[in-house]
């Protein structure tokens, strides 16, 4: 990933920035490294710092406060903002910044993970307990499809080409991803799943990609393909996947996440031999906390250089 | 992993190649793809093809009819000669190669699937009937470990780089690995293990490396880490590794090598739930024909033109 790197040059002005619901040594660091400085609350601040602690259902609340500030930005903590858009849809005028790539490294991580593990058996294995007959299949020249190119599709194809998989990305916009074999528009779906050994979700959740793969889609899968979700539940449709997953569809599935979320005691994906379920651990907090730090850091230099924000949200497509 | 392109030029003269126990299609076009001609058996053969089907134990036997015979060459089929050392040993005349190298690819990608698999606790979520707490470790910036310079031990230090590992390789002849940080001889394997996340086990079995990871060894790691042995099960000593996972000095262990192999039902590690076991499965007889009738081809050619063959065994160092 591209970072910027920090200027020596101290900022025109240091921005005062809220954190919210209140400061952590952390994110107060990160603020004095990008030359701001942490105040108590909205009302005297520049700009709002938004931590993992603050339920997104709170933003809307305590945009109220807002209204009457000079704050001009607001920092998401996460890199998907469907949690948020209520807030987001109130208050368009605000510059909005989410966590879109922070997290990238990471999550990629564990849907390669989740790939290999299911092209080599792993979950049989892990529930074995002798010696069984040999089985697996080799990442290496499969054909792989990532559905999304933002930060995390990207580094998943970054991490397929380091194992010769052959990778066509599905976008919203066919603007070619240059790391890819191909790039496909969304409506082009059907074919590139037609011949995918595996599949890995890395989409926005917007109303236009909720239940992206369905019945149909799994219906163009062949045996062998395995599906990935590290994205959000809401973008497979669960029950036909089940559906899919018990007629021999599909050959696997690892989800990092699920609809609904948990996973519920009982639901048969539980049961299934070729499932893998991980409780949405792709990124741990461990995980985020120094990559949110160093988003914070970055775009407060940037905000007191008036320079253009990293992961500036389009309020429009809702990511 | 270099190969060397096939020249246009015919071979001085055509290799007679005897495939034992008997010829496959697979090697047959192998050896005519190298500029070579199948004979029935090694009394009328300049050299002889090893398949996976002649059991090694057997080997010994068919040199008695290579005494006789005008065989100068012997290409094995396996990446480690240990279970053809008693051939090799009555025969140094000849000139032995083996698979080294070939199945590097699928091996080194099995390892790194057992150590994203042992980071993330895909064990762990893979025998869980319900959503538990976020844990796991990212690979990103960890410490790792390769025991082992061969084929495998360098496209393991590969794909750990694409991770952005900080890697030592530790190796019998301490000669730098350019792609790993740091390089150690295998004198210094306890410094290279005292802060490391993660050990790769991949070298050689010789009558050096047998039990090189033995109770002083697991010592040596913190309870963080984890070990990954993709080699051969007597570089490690079963007793001490249970004894060490049990007590809690290393935090899990992924085998797809054991010993005694194949690991017996009721062992301990079957029952553990930091261990993961696979089946001897890195490479599967599907992922390895392909790549061995690739060297046969190069080493039928190479062969033919008098050049130095690929893969060639030192018979003194046992590998």
């Amino acid at each position: 990933m591209n970072r910027t790197p920090l200027s020596d040059a101290p900022a025109p002005f240091p921005p005062r920035i809220a954190v919210l619901p209140r400061p952590t040594p952390e994110l107060t660091t990160a603020i004095s490294r990008g030359g701001g400085v942490t105040v108590a609350g909205p009302a005297e601040a520049d700009g709002v710092v938004v931590d993992f602690a603050l339920d997104p259902m709170d933003l809307d609340t305590e945009l109220r406060t807002l209204d009457r500030s000079g704050v001009r930005w607001v920092q998401l903590p996460r890199s998907g903002v469907d949690l948020f858009l209520p807030a987001i849809v109130r208050r368009p005028d605000l510059t909005w910044t989410s966590a879109k790539g922070c997290y990238a490294e990471s999550v990629a991580e564990h849907a390669l993970t989740l790939v290999l593990a299911l092209l080599r058996d792993v979950p049989e294995r892990a529930r074995a307990a002798r010696w069984g007959e040999p089985s697996g299949r080799s990442l290496h020249g499969s054909r792989a499809v990532v559905v999304g190119a933002g930060g995390v599709g990207l580094e998943t194809v970054r991490l397929l080409k380091c194992f010769s998989s052959h990778v066509t990305v599905v976008r919203r916009r066919p603007i070619d991803v240059v790391t890819a074999d191909r790039t496909l528009g969304v409506d082009q779906l059907p074919e590139a799943l037609a011949d995918a050994d595996v599949v890995i979700v890395a989409a926005a959740l917007t109303s236009r990609t909720r239940t992206l793969l369905g019945q149909r889609e799994f219906q163009c899968l062949g045996p062998n393909a395995i599906v990935v979700n590290i994205a959000r539940g809401e973008l497979i449709d669960t029950d036909a996947l089940v559906s899919a997953l018990e007629a021999g569809q599909l050959a696997g599935v690892g989800l990092d996440v699920t609809d609904p979320e948990p996973l519920p005691r009982g639901h048969r994906l539980w049961r299934h031999p070729r499932a893998l379920i991980t409780p949405h651990t792709a990124d741990t907090m461990a995980m985020r906390l120094p990559r949110f730090a160093e988003r914070v850091t970055e775009n407060v230099q940037r905000f007191g250089h008036h320079r253009p924000l990293a992961g500036a949200v389009d309020t429009a497509a809702g990511y």
